[in-house]
């Protein structure tokens, strides 16, 4: 059941011990979902509990640790050996009186791994504050590095048949925007719009079923235009109201994000028209741009450039890096397009930019989702870079 | 646009200050999704990044700190005050070299907070490991003290506006229910259903607009019944199997969770359909003694002396706490119904009993979603406790 072959997931482990040799960490605790899942092929909505997969260069393959109950979702997703799979009892589950990572420091002595350097995610969701401390007092003889995305840098490459992946969600986010542009008038509630966005979401295609996304479609309109990352009410749009839309394709967890602009009317407010116009343009000259060999932060003054004859400001950074993810977050935390950033571009990277802009009475978001070949980028899927004018 | 009225967070403000105090904590640092939402109604998909709101005993009102495209999000679905909001730069998130808590730091010590005693929420989710040490790095004169849970535990006892909207969610949990009924069925794929299930889950009812739910939902058909927490896969659902369901009815981020089994056929295994008596009668047992006064640790009792006759061992906890939350996870992280849970139940608590049982070959699932009534019990929602065939 997993997604991908044993030895794609064998070379993942080998790339991730090669980056922790450097690193001179010994054992990793690896807790950020996706990397559960990238490494290991896991795949269960049970990180709302502990749980992790520990990667040594002392074992040959990675042992996944967690609730009991969850110990045969492990067996039917992962290719991992059962005596490689570890379950605690329930009752370290939101318990005052002892902590799961307690159960791991109990496997990690029980591999003579207990005097170890030991890598943590230590800005990660699912590993909090409590967690370190556990697993701290319960090794006192380890020593505890920070191994913060150090998978995350692992996957910021794919392989081709992750971009594979990707590209079928690409093919499903162009049915999500589409169930978008068909739903979304004047008089339909948010919420039923978002339904319809959803559903297209979970079903995807005919040939390839969707998959949850990392983050909930995203649509601010009316007065939310002014934000990003408000989610739908239960009042009907209105006529001459702007809704912005950030959506993504999701196929196994591979995510290709699209955010559109729809107008409801056929003439939209002269400031939103003329950022649009500046915002569409400027992201077309950074495509054109992008290709091995420039820098995270070169395509960003890029983008800079571009727009540079216009009153427009963005501050925030204008991309990131995309694939393989769980919620509450479909970026990768690796590149991060904005000055500072000297990461080269490489083939077989996803690159997703998005300048959404957000003025006191009027935003404009839109996107583009892509990945480096080797002598430019290809988009993840074909729908227009423009406004969408639904009168 | 906050779903309550000023005065309802304002009691809400004012209670857990009363818990800060009782704990001897001065400052509370927030950074539990459901928990902002619960003290000002902040209301955005920004939790992928760092943001809390401050509870401090000294001032009146909470502060709100997040990223800077985030403010508006702020200002539009609170009541707080324009300069109760913070907002950081965007070259803080996912920095190598600063943290978002240095600002929420700086924040702390312009208010003459930073010599108190600062409670943080230290097994959440959202707050990192790297986000307590930020913090306590930069705010030297500061005590620090485990608030995990503080304001959970203002939550457990629902108002009656509280209990209104999880009503909402009840309804719209049938409606979710019925379209899982409908559509799983022989034939048709499991993301195809699942893509009905959550159009119904966003679309709710002609009077309520649903919402999106702390947990998509959860299905395991086939192979997969030997246990929880996964998700739909492109296959086909086969008559002769059955298929496990949790799911939820969600309102304004309220939870109403409903789970159900699904037989594809009208002979189960005698194994399954002798567990679902079994476990059926237990909960309906278990109902029948729930009132104010009983414990969670005597419902755990109830519900393991009425299935005591069987073989059926259950080992994790019956159930928990339910209300607002926001993803991963629909449970309150208060009361579990286990042993050595002593709360006593109260009126206007909500509670979520959920037997699952995960057999090697088979699985069964049902629940109950509770409020507590001055004499004993009301579920949320009216749709019959037992497993449905569809053949």
């Amino acid at each position: 059941m997993p997604v991908f072959t044993k030895q794609e997931y064998a070379q993942r482990v080998q790339k991730t011990k090669e980056s922790m040799q450097e690193k001179n960490i010994d054992v990793l605790v690896v807790t950020d979902p996706a990397n559960l899942n990238y490494l290991t092929g896991y795949d269960g909505w049970s990180f709302y509990v502990h749980q992790c997969v520990l990667v040594a260069l002392d074992l040959e393959q990675p042992v996944w640790i967690g609730r009991g109950m969850d110990a045969n979702g492990a067996r039917i997703t992962t290719f991992l050996p059962n005596e490689n799979i570890y379950e605690y009892a329930d009752d370290y589950v939101q318990s005052l009186v002892k902590h799961p990572m307690q159960f791991v420091a109990d496997i990690i002595r029980k591999y003579g791994l207990d005097k170890k350097t030991i890598g943590v995610e230590m800005d990660q969701y699912y590993f909090t504050h409590s967690a370190y401390v556990a697993l701290e007092k319960s090794l006192p003889n380890a020593k505890f590095a920070d191994a913060n995305a150090l998978v995350n840098w692992v996957r910021v490459i794919k392989s081709d048949n992750e971009l594979e992946m990707m590209k079928r969600a690409g093919q499903i986010a162009v049915k999500v925007m589409e169930a978008a542009a068909t739903h979304i008038r004047p008089g339909v509630r948010e919420c039923d719009a978002a339904s319809k966005i959803v559903e297209a979401q979970y079903a995807g295609t005919s040939e390839f079923g969707g998959d949850y996304p990392s983050i909930v479609p995203l649509m601010m309109a009316g007065e939310a235009t002014k934000t990003p990352h408000l989610t739908w009410t239960d009042k009907p749009f209105q006529a001459n109201e702007a809704c912005l839309l950030e959506l993504t394709g999701v196929y196994r967890h591979y995510h290709a994000p699209i955010a559109r602009t729809i107008f409801l009317g056929n003439n939209p407010p002269k400031l939103m028209s003329d950022t649009a116009k500046v915002v569409t343009d400027g992201l077309l000259a950074t495509l054109d741009y992008i290709k091995p060999g420039v820098t995270a932060e070169g395509i960003e003054a890029k983008w800079r450039e571009a727009i540079s004859g216009s009153t427009i400001v963005k501050e925030s950074r204008l991309g990131y890096s995309i694939g393989v993810n769980y919620p509450p977050d479909w970026g990768e935390h690796t590149i991060s397009l904005r000055p500072g950033d000297k990461t080269v571009i490489k083939p077989n990277m996803a690159l997703h930019l998005i300048p959404g802009i957000w003025y006191e009475d009027v935003g404009f978001e839109i996107d583009a989702t892509i990945y480096i070949t080797e002598d430019g980028n290809k988009s993840f899927y074909d729908y227009p870079i423009d406004i969408i004018y639904n009168a």
